[in-house]
Protein backbone atom coordinates (compact mmCIF):
# COMPACT_ATOMS: atom_id res chain seq x y z
CA UNK A 1 0.00 0.00 0.00
CA UNK A 2 1.16 3.97 -0.67
CA UNK A 3 1.17 6.11 1.82
CA UNK A 4 -1.16 9.04 1.71
CA UNK A 5 1.07 12.06 0.72
CA UNK A 6 2.23 9.10 -2.12
CA UNK A 7 -1.23 8.78 -3.46
CA UNK A 8 -1.64 12.37 -3.65
CA UNK A 9 2.04 12.83 -5.69
CA UNK A 10 0.65 10.00 -7.50
CA UNK A 11 -2.49 11.66 -8.35
CA UNK A 12 -0.83 14.90 -9.17
CA UNK A 13 1.59 13.43 -11.36
CA UNK A 14 -1.23 11.55 -13.13
CA UNK A 15 -3.24 14.52 -13.35
CA UNK A 16 -0.66 16.72 -15.15
CA UNK A 17 -0.14 13.44 -17.52
CA UNK A 18 -3.71 14.62 -18.53
CA UNK A 19 -3.10 17.99 -18.60
CA UNK A 20 -0.32 17.50 -21.43
CA UNK A 21 -2.29 14.68 -23.41
CA UNK A 22 -5.73 17.98 -23.34
CA UNK A 23 -3.02 20.18 -24.56
CA UNK A 24 -1.34 17.76 -27.48
CA UNK A 25 -4.66 17.19 -28.59
CA UNK A 26 -5.71 21.01 -28.78
CA UNK A 27 -2.54 21.27 -30.65
CA UNK A 28 -3.77 18.78 -32.64
CA UNK A 29 -7.28 19.71 -33.52
CA UNK A 30 -5.86 23.22 -34.33
CA UNK A 31 -3.15 21.86 -36.79
CA UNK A 32 -6.44 20.37 -38.79
CA UNK A 33 -8.58 23.01 -38.69
CA UNK A 34 -5.59 25.37 -40.22
CA UNK A 35 -4.85 22.63 -42.39
CA UNK A 36 -8.59 22.88 -44.03
CA UNK A 37 -8.36 26.16 -43.91
CA UNK A 38 -5.20 26.67 -45.46
CA UNK A 39 -6.65 24.09 -48.41
CA UNK A 40 -9.59 26.20 -49.17
CA UNK A 41 -7.66 29.58 -48.81
CA UNK A 42 -4.63 28.32 -51.81
CA UNK A 43 -6.97 25.58 -53.36
CA UNK A 44 -4.34 23.25 -52.59
CA UNK A 45 -6.30 19.72 -53.21
CA UNK A 46 -3.63 18.09 -51.24
CA UNK A 47 -4.19 19.83 -48.43
CA UNK A 48 -7.82 19.35 -48.13
CA UNK A 49 -7.30 15.64 -48.58
CA UNK A 50 -5.06 15.54 -45.41
CA UNK A 51 -7.44 17.49 -43.45
CA UNK A 52 -10.00 15.20 -44.30
CA UNK A 53 -8.29 11.86 -43.52
CA UNK A 54 -5.91 13.43 -40.72
CA UNK A 55 -8.51 12.74 -37.15
CA UNK A 56 -6.44 9.54 -36.45
CA UNK A 57 -4.27 10.67 -33.92
CA UNK A 58 -7.15 13.15 -32.66
CA UNK A 59 -9.41 10.18 -32.36
CA UNK A 60 -6.88 8.01 -30.53
CA UNK A 61 -5.97 10.35 -27.65
CA UNK A 62 -9.79 11.23 -27.62
CA UNK A 63 -10.49 7.85 -26.19
CA UNK A 64 -7.38 7.82 -24.11
CA UNK A 65 -8.18 10.76 -22.37
CA UNK A 66 -11.78 9.42 -21.80
CA UNK A 67 -9.79 6.37 -20.55
CA UNK A 68 -7.19 8.48 -18.34
CA UNK A 69 -10.00 10.09 -16.52
CA UNK A 70 -12.30 7.06 -15.74
CA UNK A 71 -9.13 5.55 -14.00
CA UNK A 72 -8.02 9.00 -11.81
CA UNK A 73 -11.95 8.81 -10.58
CA UNK A 74 -12.01 5.16 -10.21
CA UNK A 75 -8.43 5.11 -8.09
CA UNK A 76 -8.25 7.99 -6.62
CA UNK A 77 -12.05 9.31 -5.77
CA UNK A 78 -10.59 12.93 -6.01
CA UNK A 79 -12.69 16.25 -3.66
CA UNK A 80 -13.42 19.35 -4.41
CA UNK A 81 -11.21 21.32 -7.25
CA UNK A 82 -9.56 18.05 -8.26
CA UNK A 83 -12.91 16.38 -8.91
CA UNK A 84 -13.98 19.22 -11.06
CA UNK A 85 -11.03 19.20 -12.71
CA UNK A 86 -11.26 15.74 -14.21
CA UNK A 87 -14.83 16.12 -14.82
CA UNK A 88 -13.82 19.33 -16.71
CA UNK A 89 -10.96 16.86 -18.61
CA UNK A 90 -13.93 15.05 -19.89
CA UNK A 91 -16.26 17.73 -20.74
CA UNK A 92 -13.04 19.48 -22.40
CA UNK A 93 -12.32 16.05 -24.39
CA UNK A 94 -15.32 16.09 -25.90
CA UNK A 95 -15.16 19.72 -27.25
CA UNK A 96 -11.56 19.00 -28.38
CA UNK A 97 -12.86 15.89 -30.65
CA UNK A 98 -15.55 17.94 -31.92
CA UNK A 99 -13.14 20.37 -33.18
CA UNK A 100 -11.40 18.07 -34.95
CA UNK A 101 -15.02 16.83 -36.41
CA UNK A 102 -15.26 19.91 -37.45
CA UNK A 103 -12.10 20.54 -39.14
CA UNK A 104 -13.09 17.57 -41.49
CA UNK A 105 -16.05 19.55 -42.07
CA UNK A 106 -14.67 22.15 -43.73
CA UNK A 107 -12.08 20.60 -45.12
CA UNK A 108 -15.36 18.15 -47.30
CA UNK A 109 -16.83 22.07 -48.10
CA UNK A 110 -13.14 22.93 -49.13
CA UNK A 111 -13.47 20.43 -51.34
CA UNK A 112 -16.79 21.70 -52.85
CA UNK A 113 -15.48 24.98 -53.20
CA UNK A 114 -12.16 24.25 -54.93
CA UNK A 115 -14.72 22.61 -57.34
CA UNK A 116 -16.14 26.08 -58.53
CA UNK A 117 -14.74 29.45 -59.72
CA UNK A 118 -13.40 31.45 -56.74
CA UNK A 119 -16.63 33.61 -55.37
CA UNK A 120 -13.55 36.37 -53.70
CA UNK A 121 -10.82 36.80 -51.56
CA UNK A 122 -10.98 34.68 -48.96
CA UNK A 123 -9.70 37.67 -46.10
CA UNK A 124 -12.40 37.12 -43.73
CA UNK A 125 -12.54 33.20 -43.41
CA UNK A 126 -8.82 32.68 -41.92
CA UNK A 127 -9.52 35.56 -39.90
CA UNK A 128 -12.00 33.65 -38.04
CA UNK A 129 -10.34 30.58 -38.30
CA UNK A 130 -7.64 32.63 -36.61
CA UNK A 131 -9.56 34.18 -33.82
CA UNK A 132 -11.01 30.67 -33.39
CA UNK A 133 -7.73 28.87 -33.10
CA UNK A 134 -6.55 31.20 -30.48
CA UNK A 135 -9.76 31.12 -28.70
CA UNK A 136 -9.10 27.37 -28.12
CA UNK A 137 -5.45 27.72 -27.53
CA UNK A 138 -6.54 30.28 -24.90
CA UNK A 139 -9.31 28.10 -23.27
CA UNK A 140 -6.81 25.12 -23.28
CA UNK A 141 -3.70 27.54 -21.22
CA UNK A 142 -6.51 28.79 -18.27
CA UNK A 143 -7.16 25.20 -18.16
CA UNK A 144 -3.86 24.24 -17.41
CA UNK A 145 -3.08 27.13 -15.56
CA UNK A 146 -6.29 27.31 -13.87
CA UNK A 147 -6.54 30.98 -14.95
CA UNK A 148 -10.03 32.47 -14.69
CA UNK A 149 -8.78 35.88 -16.25
CA UNK A 150 -7.98 34.07 -19.42
CA UNK A 151 -10.78 32.66 -19.46
CA UNK A 152 -13.13 35.53 -19.63
CA UNK A 153 -11.27 36.79 -22.05
CA UNK A 154 -12.16 33.74 -24.68
CA UNK A 155 -15.57 34.52 -23.93
CA UNK A 156 -15.34 38.13 -24.73
CA UNK A 157 -13.90 36.94 -27.72
CA UNK A 158 -16.84 35.23 -28.92
CA UNK A 159 -18.67 38.40 -29.80
CA UNK A 160 -16.14 39.12 -32.91
CA UNK A 161 -16.40 35.28 -33.86
CA UNK A 162 -20.16 36.14 -34.19
CA UNK A 163 -20.17 39.60 -35.76
CA UNK A 164 -17.19 38.34 -38.27
CA UNK A 165 -19.85 35.59 -39.51
CA UNK A 166 -22.65 37.61 -39.99
CA UNK A 167 -20.62 40.32 -41.80
CA UNK A 168 -19.56 37.62 -43.95
CA UNK A 169 -22.93 36.16 -44.46
CA UNK A 170 -23.96 39.27 -45.49
CA UNK A 171 -21.32 39.95 -48.12
CA UNK A 172 -21.69 36.27 -49.56
CA UNK A 173 -25.55 36.90 -49.73
CA UNK A 174 -25.06 40.24 -51.67
CA UNK A 175 -22.46 38.06 -54.44
CA UNK A 176 -25.70 34.89 -54.35
CA UNK A 177 -28.29 37.81 -55.54
CA UNK A 178 -25.84 39.53 -58.14
CA UNK A 179 -25.04 36.30 -59.61
CA UNK A 180 -26.34 32.54 -59.64
CA UNK A 181 -22.82 31.72 -60.42
CA UNK A 182 -21.51 31.94 -57.26
CA UNK A 183 -24.16 30.65 -55.37
CA UNK A 184 -22.84 27.04 -54.70
CA UNK A 185 -19.26 28.48 -53.78
CA UNK A 186 -20.85 31.09 -51.45
CA UNK A 187 -23.01 28.10 -49.85
CA UNK A 188 -19.72 26.36 -49.13
CA UNK A 189 -18.17 29.60 -47.77
CA UNK A 190 -21.40 30.17 -45.76
CA UNK A 191 -20.88 26.72 -44.47
CA UNK A 192 -17.43 26.92 -43.62
CA UNK A 193 -17.87 30.53 -41.78
CA UNK A 194 -20.30 28.29 -39.61
CA UNK A 195 -18.05 25.55 -38.68
CA UNK A 196 -15.72 28.17 -37.68
CA UNK A 197 -17.97 30.02 -35.22
CA UNK A 198 -19.00 26.47 -33.64
CA UNK A 199 -14.90 26.26 -33.16
CA UNK A 200 -15.15 29.57 -31.17
CA UNK A 201 -18.62 27.70 -29.25
CA UNK A 202 -16.44 24.93 -28.03
CA UNK A 203 -13.44 27.29 -27.05
CA UNK A 204 -16.07 28.81 -25.50
CA UNK A 205 -17.22 25.64 -23.74
CA UNK A 206 -13.91 24.89 -22.92
CA UNK A 207 -13.73 28.88 -21.04
CA UNK A 208 -16.90 28.28 -19.26
CA UNK A 209 -15.74 24.45 -17.41
CA UNK A 210 -12.12 26.44 -16.12
CA UNK A 211 -14.56 28.85 -14.73
CA UNK A 212 -16.61 26.37 -12.82
CA UNK A 213 -13.50 24.19 -11.94
CA UNK A 214 -12.02 27.09 -10.46
CA UNK A 215 -14.65 28.59 -8.66
CA UNK A 216 -16.88 26.40 -8.48
CA UNK A 217 -19.14 28.95 -10.38
CA UNK A 218 -21.33 28.61 -13.03
CA UNK A 219 -21.49 30.91 -15.33
CA UNK A 220 -23.03 29.15 -18.15
CA UNK A 221 -27.42 30.81 -18.76
CA UNK A 222 -26.74 34.09 -17.05
CA UNK A 223 -30.13 35.17 -18.28
CA UNK A 224 -31.47 32.06 -16.60
CA UNK A 225 -29.88 32.86 -13.26
CA UNK A 226 -32.99 34.35 -11.74
CA UNK A 227 -35.17 31.68 -12.74
CA UNK B 1 -22.81 7.00 9.63
CA UNK B 2 -25.08 4.91 7.60
CA UNK B 3 -24.20 0.95 6.95
CA UNK B 4 -23.07 0.11 3.33
CA UNK B 5 -26.60 -1.43 2.69
CA UNK B 6 -28.02 2.07 2.90
CA UNK B 7 -25.34 3.93 1.40
CA UNK B 8 -25.91 1.84 -1.83
CA UNK B 9 -29.50 2.04 -1.71
CA UNK B 10 -29.45 5.71 -1.14
CA UNK B 11 -27.00 5.95 -4.22
CA UNK B 12 -29.49 3.83 -6.31
CA UNK B 13 -32.02 6.10 -5.46
CA UNK B 14 -30.26 9.47 -6.44
CA UNK B 15 -29.21 7.92 -9.18
CA UNK B 16 -33.11 6.91 -10.21
CA UNK B 17 -33.85 10.98 -9.50
CA UNK B 18 -30.82 11.71 -11.74
CA UNK B 19 -31.92 9.52 -14.66
CA UNK B 20 -35.51 11.21 -13.97
CA UNK B 21 -34.37 14.63 -14.39
CA UNK B 22 -32.51 13.82 -17.80
CA UNK B 23 -35.89 12.10 -19.38
CA UNK B 24 -37.59 15.69 -17.85
CA UNK B 25 -34.64 17.53 -19.90
CA UNK B 26 -35.12 15.41 -23.16
CA UNK B 27 -38.60 15.91 -22.75
CA UNK B 28 -37.86 19.55 -22.57
CA UNK B 29 -35.52 19.68 -25.53
CA UNK B 30 -37.86 17.82 -27.65
CA UNK B 31 -40.36 20.09 -26.93
CA UNK B 32 -38.77 23.25 -28.15
CA UNK B 33 -37.30 21.44 -31.22
CA UNK B 34 -41.18 20.24 -31.60
CA UNK B 35 -42.33 24.25 -30.79
CA UNK B 36 -39.65 25.68 -33.33
CA UNK B 37 -40.45 23.59 -36.02
CA UNK B 38 -44.29 23.51 -36.27
CA UNK B 39 -43.37 27.55 -35.93
CA UNK B 40 -41.24 27.34 -39.38
CA UNK B 41 -44.18 25.22 -40.90
CA UNK B 42 -47.32 26.96 -39.70
CA UNK B 43 -45.41 30.50 -40.25
CA UNK B 44 -46.50 30.90 -36.58
CA UNK B 45 -45.06 34.14 -35.10
CA UNK B 46 -46.21 32.96 -31.63
CA UNK B 47 -45.33 29.57 -31.72
CA UNK B 48 -41.25 30.79 -33.09
CA UNK B 49 -41.05 33.29 -29.91
CA UNK B 50 -41.77 30.92 -27.45
CA UNK B 51 -39.68 28.75 -29.19
CA UNK B 52 -36.80 31.24 -28.70
CA UNK B 53 -37.31 32.52 -25.49
CA UNK B 54 -38.54 29.08 -23.78
CA UNK B 55 -34.83 27.32 -22.73
CA UNK B 56 -35.21 28.83 -19.22
CA UNK B 57 -36.58 25.55 -17.54
CA UNK B 58 -34.24 23.29 -19.37
CA UNK B 59 -31.02 25.41 -18.66
CA UNK B 60 -32.28 25.20 -14.94
CA UNK B 61 -32.08 21.48 -15.02
CA UNK B 62 -28.91 21.53 -16.92
CA UNK B 63 -27.10 23.16 -13.67
CA UNK B 64 -29.05 21.16 -11.33
CA UNK B 65 -28.07 18.03 -13.42
CA UNK B 66 -24.10 18.46 -13.44
CA UNK B 67 -24.57 19.51 -9.82
CA UNK B 68 -26.14 16.07 -9.25
CA UNK B 69 -23.74 14.46 -10.80
CA UNK B 70 -20.59 16.34 -8.81
CA UNK B 71 -22.54 15.05 -5.42
CA UNK B 72 -22.60 11.49 -6.67
CA UNK B 73 -19.19 11.68 -7.47
CA UNK B 74 -18.16 13.01 -4.09
CA UNK B 75 -20.37 11.42 -1.83
CA UNK B 76 -20.28 7.91 -3.20
CA UNK B 77 -16.99 7.62 -5.12
CA UNK B 78 -19.17 4.80 -7.59
CA UNK B 79 -17.09 2.54 -9.05
CA UNK B 80 -17.38 0.22 -12.62
CA UNK B 81 -20.55 0.63 -14.20
CA UNK B 82 -22.03 3.14 -12.09
CA UNK B 83 -19.06 5.49 -12.16
CA UNK B 84 -19.52 4.94 -16.12
CA UNK B 85 -23.23 5.70 -15.69
CA UNK B 86 -22.61 9.13 -13.67
CA UNK B 87 -19.66 10.04 -16.18
CA UNK B 88 -22.17 9.35 -18.99
CA UNK B 89 -24.98 11.73 -17.46
CA UNK B 90 -22.04 14.46 -17.40
CA UNK B 91 -21.93 13.95 -21.21
CA UNK B 92 -25.47 13.52 -21.85
CA UNK B 93 -26.90 16.44 -20.05
CA UNK B 94 -23.94 18.65 -21.97
CA UNK B 95 -25.73 17.07 -25.22
CA UNK B 96 -29.60 17.38 -23.98
CA UNK B 97 -28.65 21.62 -23.17
CA UNK B 98 -26.85 21.85 -26.97
CA UNK B 99 -30.50 20.38 -28.49
CA UNK B 100 -31.88 23.53 -26.68
CA UNK B 101 -29.49 25.62 -28.15
CA UNK B 102 -30.34 24.05 -31.45
CA UNK B 103 -34.01 24.78 -31.25
CA UNK B 104 -33.46 28.12 -30.63
CA UNK B 105 -31.07 28.58 -33.85
CA UNK B 106 -34.36 26.62 -36.06
CA UNK B 107 -36.56 29.15 -34.63
CA UNK B 108 -34.12 31.87 -35.36
CA UNK B 109 -34.12 30.57 -39.03
CA UNK B 110 -38.28 29.98 -38.80
CA UNK B 111 -37.95 33.93 -37.93
CA UNK B 112 -36.17 34.83 -40.67
CA UNK B 113 -38.00 32.38 -42.83
CA UNK B 114 -41.38 33.69 -42.68
CA UNK B 115 -40.56 37.29 -43.41
CA UNK B 116 -40.27 35.91 -47.41
CA UNK B 117 -43.01 34.20 -49.29
CA UNK B 118 -42.46 30.47 -48.98
CA UNK B 119 -40.04 28.49 -51.03
CA UNK B 120 -41.71 24.98 -50.68
CA UNK B 121 -43.84 22.49 -49.13
CA UNK B 122 -41.73 22.09 -45.91
CA UNK B 123 -42.62 18.10 -45.71
CA UNK B 124 -39.05 17.03 -45.54
CA UNK B 125 -38.33 19.46 -42.66
CA UNK B 126 -40.67 18.05 -39.96
CA UNK B 127 -39.78 14.29 -41.51
CA UNK B 128 -36.37 15.10 -40.69
CA UNK B 129 -37.54 16.40 -37.10
CA UNK B 130 -38.83 13.89 -36.69
CA UNK B 131 -36.51 11.22 -37.25
CA UNK B 132 -34.38 13.21 -34.67
CA UNK B 133 -36.76 13.57 -32.01
CA UNK B 134 -37.59 9.97 -32.49
CA UNK B 135 -33.78 9.18 -32.31
CA UNK B 136 -33.23 11.51 -29.02
CA UNK B 137 -36.34 9.73 -27.16
CA UNK B 138 -34.72 6.22 -27.67
CA UNK B 139 -31.09 6.85 -26.84
CA UNK B 140 -32.30 8.13 -23.27
CA UNK B 141 -34.80 5.48 -23.08
CA UNK B 142 -31.61 3.40 -24.16
CA UNK B 143 -29.58 4.96 -21.27
CA UNK B 144 -32.49 4.82 -18.44
CA UNK B 145 -32.71 1.06 -19.71
CA UNK B 146 -29.40 0.09 -20.15
CA UNK B 147 -30.41 -0.92 -23.30
CA UNK B 148 -27.86 -1.60 -26.31
CA UNK B 149 -29.78 -2.69 -28.64
CA UNK B 150 -32.16 0.38 -28.72
CA UNK B 151 -29.04 2.41 -28.45
CA UNK B 152 -27.38 1.04 -31.83
CA UNK B 153 -30.86 1.56 -33.44
CA UNK B 154 -30.36 5.24 -32.71
CA UNK B 155 -26.48 4.76 -34.18
CA UNK B 156 -28.52 3.32 -37.51
CA UNK B 157 -30.90 5.78 -38.15
CA UNK B 158 -28.62 8.79 -38.59
CA UNK B 159 -28.20 7.64 -41.95
CA UNK B 160 -31.48 8.50 -42.45
CA UNK B 161 -31.20 11.72 -41.14
CA UNK B 162 -28.13 12.20 -43.07
CA UNK B 163 -30.02 11.10 -46.26
CA UNK B 164 -32.68 13.80 -45.76
CA UNK B 165 -30.57 16.50 -45.64
CA UNK B 166 -28.38 15.86 -48.94
CA UNK B 167 -31.36 15.62 -50.97
CA UNK B 168 -33.05 18.47 -49.07
CA UNK B 169 -30.33 20.79 -49.92
CA UNK B 170 -30.25 19.56 -53.67
CA UNK B 171 -34.00 20.84 -53.75
CA UNK B 172 -33.08 23.74 -52.45
CA UNK B 173 -30.34 24.50 -54.34
CA UNK B 174 -32.31 23.64 -57.60
CA UNK B 175 -35.10 26.54 -56.26
CA UNK B 176 -32.27 29.00 -55.68
CA UNK B 177 -30.62 28.72 -59.34
CA UNK B 178 -33.68 28.84 -61.20
CA UNK B 179 -34.87 31.88 -58.80
CA UNK B 180 -32.85 34.60 -56.80
CA UNK B 181 -35.82 35.10 -54.84
CA UNK B 182 -35.51 31.85 -53.33
CA UNK B 183 -32.21 32.27 -52.04
CA UNK B 184 -32.69 33.77 -48.75
CA UNK B 185 -35.49 31.63 -47.68
CA UNK B 186 -34.00 28.51 -48.86
CA UNK B 187 -30.90 29.51 -47.41
CA UNK B 188 -32.77 29.48 -44.34
CA UNK B 189 -34.57 26.00 -44.43
CA UNK B 190 -30.47 25.01 -45.77
CA UNK B 191 -29.66 25.84 -41.62
CA UNK B 192 -32.99 24.29 -40.00
CA UNK B 193 -31.96 21.08 -41.70
CA UNK B 194 -28.57 21.51 -40.21
CA UNK B 195 -29.43 22.36 -37.15
CA UNK B 196 -31.93 19.13 -37.26
CA UNK B 197 -29.02 16.50 -38.38
CA UNK B 198 -27.18 18.09 -35.40
CA UNK B 199 -29.65 17.03 -32.95
CA UNK B 200 -29.90 13.30 -34.45
CA UNK B 201 -25.76 13.69 -33.91
CA UNK B 202 -26.27 14.83 -29.99
CA UNK B 203 -28.76 11.34 -30.00
CA UNK B 204 -25.69 9.65 -31.29
CA UNK B 205 -23.40 10.72 -28.94
CA UNK B 206 -25.92 9.32 -25.88
CA UNK B 207 -26.37 6.03 -27.89
CA UNK B 208 -22.42 5.79 -28.29
CA UNK B 209 -22.39 6.86 -24.08
CA UNK B 210 -25.30 4.32 -23.24
CA UNK B 211 -22.88 1.38 -25.11
CA UNK B 212 -19.74 2.47 -23.36
CA UNK B 213 -21.77 2.81 -20.09
CA UNK B 214 -23.17 -0.92 -20.67
CA UNK B 215 -20.54 -2.69 -22.40
CA UNK B 216 -17.39 -0.57 -20.74
CA UNK B 217 -16.57 -0.74 -25.05
CA UNK B 218 -15.95 2.16 -27.27
CA UNK B 219 -17.68 2.49 -30.42
CA UNK B 220 -16.67 5.68 -31.39
CA UNK B 221 -13.99 6.34 -33.91
CA UNK B 222 -14.24 2.39 -35.62
CA UNK B 223 -11.89 3.89 -38.27
CA UNK B 224 -9.49 4.35 -35.75
CA UNK B 225 -9.13 1.36 -33.79
CA UNK B 226 -6.59 -0.39 -35.61
CA UNK B 227 -4.29 3.04 -35.74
Amino acid sequence: MSSPEQRVRHFQDELEQLKARLLEMGGLAEEQVRLAVKGLVDRDRDLIARALTGDGPLNALHIEVDNRCFTLLALYQPMAVDLRAIVAAVKINTDLERVGDLAINIAEAARQYVGHAPVKKLIDIPRMASIAQCMLRDALDAFVRRDTDLAQHVLDEDDALDALKTQIFRELLTYMLQDPVTIEPALDLILVSRHLERIGDHATNVAEDVIFMVLAKDVRHHSAEGS
